[in-house]
């Protein structure tokens, strides 16, 4: 039957603009429960739910019946309900139940997504074709099962498109100006520290040494050291997501290059998601092993990265409307510039490789 | 003389993607006074104001001289007075002074509504043009002046168009998923009971019938029931209103089908007046007649009224925002649907008469 | 280098809709501190700065690196640095800086305006070629340095364009209606004046004379008139600014064409900046010459002008709100909008003489 509603507008934007056949981060798990989150991702509103039995499910975000957003609706035994006329679907998009209604039509079904749980992070596939299958794992990040770190997290929502969050983290150096309240102190010490930018397939490696450094507050706080250290920043850019491990060892102890090197670490996990080409989720977490005082330190950790986003955030924001407001102007690139530019050069090749 | 005024924007959305030549419920009585009344109807920015005299005035709200909303001016003994420079208009829409200067060029006029009041409300008149006389009465509704109810009411705005505030009057089945917190009650005994749906010439009526119910509280709370009751529902619509009469006799003991039954009584009156094609005036009345206590009862009466009004303005909202969100993708029908679809059809003729 | 960044959008309006080759107020010099301000003006985001050693900077409010508006910066002693990646430009524009980088490529530059300071303004020069020298000295204005009077003054933001305000204080005619409640008094005596309009080169002078009249209470509480006035009211439009000098002297004691006659004088400077083809700054002052308890009758002069123009801006918000609703519809003009009018034509050829 086909439907006598007239009042529609213009399709809307789709997910073809962004990198595909890729997971990407989706929630924090303790995000999803039996209370249906609505959450757009890559221009689709989807609704994320866990039922009863522990299953994800991830659904187009619209009853098939009258388009109300099914995260109005309530989660079932067997899967998600509509909160208008009680339309009920499983968590493979299949309307199992019409209230007062025998026969149910085989269009009655919304769009399900492949979506997976792994330690505090909920994946979910974006294919080039809506009903592709994942074509691989979703990423591993050894550091959420490593039970030498504590960690937490949290999710942010930017009014500003995701690969402004990726130059931000691939640039370091934004330290001593955006972050001179909280962690950024001598500003010239990060601009001067010597980077070196490496890209293998997919991803871009952008490492900085600076050996013989005071430790700032925060290390010493939370580890023993003797007096000076040697420090390093190592950042990994994924196309879904960034792996940021800085940290410091006591100077002339270890290799700095030593991926078993101990010390005092930091391991940033960075999940940027398009919610649409003009605003994005950054879901992180923030692990760390301190020795002294470990519940106490990894709450101050925790609290010092979010004031250090916060302050991202009003940056990256603001930098975004100034573009919308001076429109197509050429930017000038110098030298900090080099890790960001070649992971948008990896997201265009994506892009267009669909 | 021609306006030097440059200083203007490209022309407005117009009347004519609405049903016209009828009466629409523009306000309640009690909305009109000599303060002005500002409100947009069918894209038409109307200011509705009460003279001394008891005059009902509705004129375009914009002066003709320099623009200002008239709704912004004052109510003088015979008309209204722009707030900017003191042209005062009467209610025929003409200029009849502009201080300072002696004579009135013959186009300073304003469009002026046709408006009647028929107890609690105001009724406007859309013709296919502007300046057509309406060709019949304001519809009649007996239940405002009879004396057997007490009734009250109020306006509510949505950010959704009207017919989808049309259809889900004309579908009760929502009552369980939607109000269940409130009048719902068992959602499977409103999307089981029988429903029938007959047409006539503008009109739609979708009647339903729970005999042998256990009476809701509210029931009960107002009528000496003495136990099991029947219930109907009777859905009436109109292209400019909705009649809903709901109530309940004791079980057995009259026949449904007759309009003269006795018993527990709800009468809605659902004024439905698109403000714009995406936004609308919900203006309603309900009127009862409880034995016990009455004016308390009452008051409870339209406090879960007005309760059960605000689920469904979220519901509506929030169909209609992923609506847009979703853009032109098809909706499937399901057995409650006859109502809401016939009376969509009679909207679409109507606009097309034209 | 040409650069990678791809997430743009299209171009912004320019500033060729606007009269140019011309000075403009940008701000209050009270405004402009070691704490850069953003402002748009004639569709430009400018920064506002004053540097340790009292030069006034105007820059194009966007870093030429990442386009972070550069008001989110800080002031160093010898310029504007960015409070991203630390950018740091003098006030001509030039980049001088670039942390952890040596060379500082040519097109590291911003555009510079210039900006003066003259007494408790700021001008800003806006030319029909983007770097065109000014071809004159800003406006003078007497008044400001004037040791007979007291002055004080703020910045409205209004969302309307700018001529709506010209509009309004060409016209004071709109006293008695608009300031009924504050400045107004009997609205048929405002109408009434005779009124003169004088226009010379890019300038109008609108004057009424209101002979042998009560004196409103503020005027009776600031100067010792004997009993009924002379009063009268200039008002001299710039395309910049308006010049509005009103005051009163003792009946019969002095002629009030003669500009240096006696009296009490309220002399007011309005000046009208385009923020953007639809909304405006109104940057003004208000200067008097009480002769009793002078500090607490300026101030009390200062509340009212600003409680005044609370009332106009109501009004010319409401207009032009409604002029976008009602969209191209042509304005009845009357007796009082010569002035206005002859203003919007001198706009006019400014406009087209680019």
């Amino acid at each position: 039957m086909a439907s006598s509603n007239d009042v529609m507008v213009t399709s809307a934007p789709t997910r073809s603009e962004f990198a595909l056949d890729m997971w990407y981060v989706a929630a924090l798990s303790a995000e999803v429960s039996d209370k249906p989150l609505a959450r757009t991702l890559l221009n689709e509103p989807v609704v994320l739910f866990r039922t009863q039995d522990g299953q994800i499910g991830a659904l187009e975000d619209r009853c098939c019946h009258r388009a109300l957003p099914l995260s109005l609706g309530t989660v079932d035994e067997s899967g998600l309900r509509c909160g208008y006329h009680g339309l009920l679907f499983n968590c493979a998009g299949a309307c199992i139940e019409i209230p007062g209604q025998e026969k149910i039509p085989s269009k009655a079904k919304v769009t399900a997504y492949h979506a997976i749980e792994k330690g505090p992070l909920i994946w979910i596939w974006f294919g080039s074709e809506l009903d592709s299958e994942p074509s691989c794992e979703p990423p591993e990040y050894s550091v959420h099962t490593d039970k030498r770190y504590l960690f937490d997290g949290d999710v942010y929502h930017y009014e500003a498109p995701y690969q402004l969050i990726h130059d931000n983290l691939l640039d370091l150096s934004h330290l001593g100006y955006v972050h001179a309240n909280t962690i950024g102190g001598n500003a010239k010490i990060h601009m001067n520290a010597e980077m070196k930018v490496e890209s293998e397939g997919d991803s871009v490696r952008v490492t900085r040494y600076m050996p013989n450094s005071t430790p700032p507050p925060t290390y010493t706080a939370a580890y023993p050291f003797a007096g000076q250290v040697d420090r390093w920043q190592e950042i990994v850019f994924y196309p879904s997501h960034l792996e940021i491990w800085t940290g410091a060892v006591d100077v002339n102890t270890e290799s700095l290059d030593d991926p078993n090197r101990g010390g005092f670490h930091l391991r940033g996990f960075h999940g940027v998601t398009p919610q649409t080409a003009e605003t994005s989720f950054y879901i992180w977490t923030q692990a760390s092993n301190p020795t002294n005082n470990p519940a106490e330190t990894m709450q101050l950790v925790i609290e010092q990265t979010a004031e250090t986003f916060d302050e991202d955030k009003v940056v990256i924001e603001a930098q975004y409307a100034n573009m919308q407001r001076f429109g197509q102007k050429a930017m000038l690139d110098i030298h900090v510039d080099v890790g960001a530019n070649r992971a948008r050069r990896i997201i265009k090749r994506l892009i267009s490789a669909k």
